[in-house]
């Protein structure tokens, strides 16, 4: 099953902010919409009205057993009627990261950025689902997914934040964050 | 860059062995060829004259450092001239394996299977290069592809058959094994 994000004139997501962060930016659209399919053509084909990004949820890649156990029985799922603001963080590594090893890119992950163990503490507040695109051959390698309240929008800044200054983000070269909020159903 | 293997009715590579080693196996064809493409549409749509399996080459997900090392300074590359043999093994893990973390898979993979440190002495004469196709939704998780010389014929099946012995093997669910000879090009 593969998840398309796609940046256009409508959807159920409206853009609250659009900002190139590293890189080269997507052109910013006005809405943005989640949707689901069993089938894609790729690469996806430029498109007038504005883009699309595809991937697919996998399997954990970094986790240990304890932190995976912990993680589950802390996440929160996608969907909350309650979680009205949501990002896009699409995000390409450098090829310096992809010929590191799986070890050497856990201990980047982990052990220096604290990459889990930080992220523990805005859960559940932030609700997140990683989608990868590197075997899709797509611009980007992750599609990172938040949904909050808007009660929790300064803890995900920080959340950010503090991913943005870990070593492990340093191989972060390319980088876009968008910000959305639920479409009113009356503004529909 | 995704690579394509079509079992079919003419193809550069002639099937001298068909065979379902586990869970459903697919259509057995008298020809293989393989091509590349920046370009698919997904899922693979079935095809009356034979089918498809599409893949892409990836990083390495558990080799060390060391163990990573060694393995690029005795590998050999596809399409030696002397490589008149080749076999094509999709493999389809089972959900327990992918329900363990990357230590646990790591651990099954190299300390208790020694699939890399067995694989060694198989090396230069087996060129090998694994596909992932997990993410790419398609029936099977790696399309393995192994190319060699017809005097390492032996050699190869002691090395699939040292696979197939291993713990890692158990997580497999489903197996095809095909082997191929090049077309002579007199014959073409």
């Amino acid at each position: 099953m593969f998840t398309i994000f796609r940046g256009s004139q409508s959807g159920a997501w409206r853009v609250k902010r659009f900002a190139g962060v590293k890189g080269e930016s997507l052109a910013p659209t006005p809405s943005l919409s989640v949707t689901h399919s069993d089938s894609i053509a790729l690469p996806i084909l430029p498109s007038q009205s504005g883009w699309r990004l595809i991937g697919v949820p996998s399997h954990v890649r970094y986790v240990e057993r304890a932190e995976k156990e912990q993680l589950v029985a802390v996440q929160a799922g996608l969907g909350r009627a309650e979680a009205k603001l949501a990002a896009l963080i699409p995000i390409k590594k450098s090829a310096a990261w992809w010929e590191l090893t799986q070890e050497e890119r856990r201990k980047i992950f982990e052990d220096k950025s604290h990459h889990i163990a930080s992220s523990m503490r805005f859960l559940p507040a932030i609700a997140r689902q990683l989608y990868h695109c590197r075997d899709l051959g797509g611009a980007f390698d992750f599609l990172t997914w938040f949904e909050y309240r808007l009660a929790h929008e300064s803890l995900f800044e920080e959340l950010v934040g503090m991913l943005r200054e870990t070593e492990e983000w340093q191989y972060v070269e390319r980088e876009v964050d968008i910000r959305v909020e639920r479409e009113r159903l009356d503004a529909i």
